[in-house]
């Protein structure tokens, strides 16, 4: 075994450092934030600098990238105390170099390449998060042209895309899993309209409803195979989470080393808070908690690369990651006291934007769904 | 034993019952929230409908109460899923009825019925907080004239009161616990200014910075016995933790009733999730949970009303509520998933407002060091 | 409300408190444990002293009595560090007298009065826990005869029992809740053979499997209706569930109270380790849980005196008493370090025997099943 | 990164299992449990296959062999079911091949090829553990002999072991660091009793209490230099930890799959349990905290191997492996309900002997008072 670094890692590590100093600020991220604006000049910095199109094929003028580098980077991204997409884009950016047609390769690579969010994801309802079968916005096909109708929720940066990609449904086909495809919509399209959910959290990606009302557009903007719809989006999951997971660890590291490096600042009763046992047993399981988040991460990348069946893994890490993130964070603050709930205080951002993650990528309940009948049908086989 | 209540009691809550759904509605809690505003209105309504002066010494207008209807009270109002200072106020009045002088009394009084918070309590510091003992806001007596310098922190209320309560102390006195003093101070005194501290949660109370400096008035605004402010604060620690437990227990019961309904009504995989056993396992301990909460505060106001030393209960009281509110807040909110931490659903006000009160009226550690100190020494006498 | 007890409970407990010191020494409950042996003669003291016949009715020579107090009295007992069935005997007690024939309420009140175990419960089977439909021991009823087959197992007591009060099952009924009748078999019935299953806690009462081989006895074996053995047994659910909460928080106060007292004695570091705050920590959590566990308990037993519907309290109540006493129990064990798990150590006991209610009396889990469910019903009428 | 085995390990492991399979069956463990027993014939075994001096210097016979191949065998032993000391009597081996003359390195490693434990070490005292400067048996030199006189306790195999590895003091010596000595003192010597401590767990290995009352001996016991004994036996503590945590890793996934298997099998309500959410969610946080272990254990012994320094890692993955692996356990035996509490059981063993890591070895406490201060002073440095 060997948990080091290639050569490689560590300097595309230090690169990113230098870049995420000059490009991403603490006092950026908090304007962001503050203002419920995506970090746009960051993300064109990040592509101008490579980072952008890491993972890419070669001959979209991407570089070809593992995901253990992708998730080194995710990591780094989100140390830095940012809710980043990092990885995140990369994924919605490989749907369509994958699936799409070459007219839409060459919309989303454009709008990627100049740090604007590529198209926002169109699959959660009102009724359908997790289950998939009870999606209800349909897609009629009908003269080379097809008709959507329905609503959306949740939806992730829609204000801030020119498109949205959406998974719609044939009201002709029964199998559920059959029935859905995917489709790249102009969110101008006539029929569209949106409605702004305000959040506590996550103030860098804004969250909405969309009301899909007979939108028509051209059959060409369906993306990939008809009826494949959930299987291309499928392809992604497991990428996906532990993308997730990675962001966790990142700003989970971050909350820890502000906390660490007050308790050893702050004084009371005429000692810094860290010689207080109280306080030392918090850090020892937020110490515990990011050793078991980084070699959780860092282990399901490496069974990805090597091609490795993840079954539960995913689940698993993405679960773990999550949960132990948030937790660390909540102590973090706890370190802070009073202090820790003011805007100032990097602590109390990374605390509510940690908390999102225990149901963005699928909740910490589905993880149980996926996981355990899993580990329960592996264990009949050796019974 | 007998855990119910009083003809009287009930009579009260049933009134109480009436002006809540009248004057403290909803979508008044959240146009508040939003425009992070005291509920001026509410807090009127509840004066005039005499429960704003329960507790109070008769000569003063105000109807005897015993702790048990006065928790009753405050649990009910928090349950409207206010995060209200009901309890607290009779709290701050009761230090000015028993302290003050016949003018401050009269001041403090005045605004209490017109729905106003009287005074901000000024005792927390930057670099003090339970250990008092490194207070170092400076009282200086001269010429029947005291003059304040120094810095006061997360100070609640402040932006909308008259009077700061201020704790402060006498340089020449070496014994901190006999240096401070308690004043009454206008707010509008020339030299102090004020930082308003925004945060992320209890939108409804300001908090805030304030700076002292050599501010200058006459001896009057001392409020009880000079080097007894510490003592005269004291007074009133145990009832304020019991409010505040009381006021977690009536939010946490708000999230959970919200959570428990519409775990009935949303539907995934074709079943209301409360089918599930994983939503059933968190309902569960939810409700064992407000049950214990329940039951603490009931026994620790029984116990102040007879007259029993407390020793650790409330801070064990205190500890136990603000801990078990905010995991059954938590919980609530996972139930809601991604709705859960949108604006319009009250379930994400819950959760953040009682964060707060894991830190507010002294931390989940302080209470772990007043009482486990006590409980060692109990048993040293039984050994 | 009042949280207070009766000067007759408080005489009824002194009264236990002398008998406990005379007949139920620490050194005593210790050779029952190494022994493997009931507590025989201490359930004798107590049936002589009057506390054993507590809730019978008169005409059994029996002296009424609330649940109120027999959860106090059973608390008490187990505060002694003895993992006893006070309370529960009586709930046995209760089924003969209420359903069984003159003749089966002589013998079973007869071996009460001498300390005697009245009967096992023959309930569980191999393939049928909670999940009664699942039972299959057979009951055929032909010519005034009764003849049993099946198997039992982790059966309590039936070793030292000269009865078995058994369930079994008519096989021609359809209906599971229709098919179950109880019975009082003799357990040296020709066909019965036994076989002891070994523990590694609750060591002074047995648990074996008990085989039922064409058991033939006479019709007048059966107790109460045919056809209502399950109805008869849930009768007392209820308050088995109470007796065995108040019987964790007894022994869970006991190993506190050892665990606080050992915390101020023994020295680390040169200061006793009840002054390090990782074991005051300790210490508050668990005098948190004590207190939890005594109001849940106490509040419990009072619903069931004023006759109120118990729905999910029962259910509740038993999770988390059994759980947070094992909570309590496994920190004081650790206060104590490498010689908590000695034998010569009470602590090292209540561990092991406070473990054993996770499961018995119905696991953990069962009660989330009972509970959550009628927690989501409840809500579904008030939405 | 890479977290695969080498071929030479996998070979190994391929060794390991077969030899276990043959020599090490889980009705030979279950004897040894019963019977108070070392697993004699077990180690020869394993010594004749050359498992016992992997690590050794070849000078010795042994063949050299890193951290990271030695816990993965720590692991598989210790996966069998075997509450072991695999890599443990290395450990001692270790200490006396270091530091001891010709003729105590003779007699030690004779000892172990035989299987036999070569000595118990003999450092914990009534009033000293983890506080060295509390030890108080004292070591007295003169003319060429040395006399001991004090009382250690809670010691491992002492009645099986022919030598004890003493700790003692020179009381002329003020700094505890450089008073204590290590000394190899026959069992037999005269003045030396023994008093057994019965333990509820780690059956197969016996505590005792040593009593040294002037047990006189020539100098030539001592082991190393004098006054080096804290440094000499602090040299192994870090792998100490590790294999401990290794050992721990081993016996949790033996419960799992124990548990997870059953899950499968155990049929209730119609269904096997591990259909149900509640099986489901405690199989999941299983596997995750299982993963956690095994990486944790991996990555410390990694970083041994690397020659890093460990710092405050090796504390912190004992704490979470001890805690986590009796965690598993506990869910293990939970999920078999009342039949996981018998003998016959194998999860009612691990359950009890894993319980015993969270204090041998260092309490999970002291992990925290030595990590705690580490990570709070290394975030001084980057403050």
């Amino acid at each position: 075994m060997d948990f080091g670094l290639t050569d490689e890692q560590d300097l595309l590590l230090q690169s990113l450092d230098e870049l995420l100093e000059r490009e991403c600020s603490e006092s950026y991220i908090a304007a962001l934030d503050l203002n419920h604006e995506q970090p746009v000049s960051f993300r064109k910095a990040m592509n101008e600098a490579g980072f952008g199109s890491l993972g890419f094929p070669e001959e979209f003028g991407g570089t070809p990238c593992d995901a253990m580098t992708l998730v080194l980077l995710a990591e780094r991204v989100a140390r830095q105390g940012l809710n980043n997409g990092y990885g995140l884009e990369l994924l919605q950016a490989t749907d369509i170099i994958e699936f799409g047609s070459p007219e839409q390769q060459r919309e989303v690579l454009g709008q990627l390449a100049t740090g604007e969010v590529p198209f926002a994801l169109g699959f959660t309802e009102p009724g359908a998060g997790s289950d998939t079968s009870a999606m209800s916005t349909r897609a009629v096909h009908h003269d080379g042209m097809v008709t959507f109708t329905g609503t959306k929720t949740l939806i992730t940066s829609a204000l801030v895309s020119k498109n949205l990609l959406l998974m719609a449904k044939d009201p002709e086909v029964a199998n559920p899993r059959e029935a859905i495809s995917m489709y790249l919509v102009p969110m101008d399209s006539p029929g569209i309209t949106t409605n702004r959910l305000d959040k506590i959290l996550w103030h860098i990606s804004d969250s909405s409803e969309i009301f899909l009302d007979e939108v028509t557009l051209p059959e060409s903007c369906l993306v990939g195979v008809k009826g494949a719809g959930f299987k291309q989006l499928m392809r992604n999951f497991e990428l996906e989470r532990l993308v997730i997971a990675a962001n966790c660890l990142g700003q989970a590291q971050c909350a820890f080393d502000d906390a660490a490096t007050y308790a050893g600042q702050r004084v009371q009763f005429g000692q810094p808070i860290g010689s207080f046992q109280l306080i030392q047993l918090k850090l020892t399981d937020m110490a515990i908690k990011l050793e078991n988040m980084r070699n959780f991460v860092y282990r399901t990348a490496w069974m990805l690369d090597q091609g490795m069946p993840l079954r539960s893994q995913g689940a698993l890490c993405k679960r773990y990651s999550a949960m132990a993130a948030f937790e660390v964070a909540d102590e973090a603050m706890q370190i802070f006291g009073g202090v820790g709930v003011t805007v100032g205080v990097r602590v109390s951002r990374l605390w509510l934007d940690l908390r999102g993650h225990r149901f963005g990528g699928g909740t910490d309940e589905i993880m149980v769904h996926i996981a355990g009948r899993q580990i329960v049908k592996e264990h009949q086989h050796t019974a």
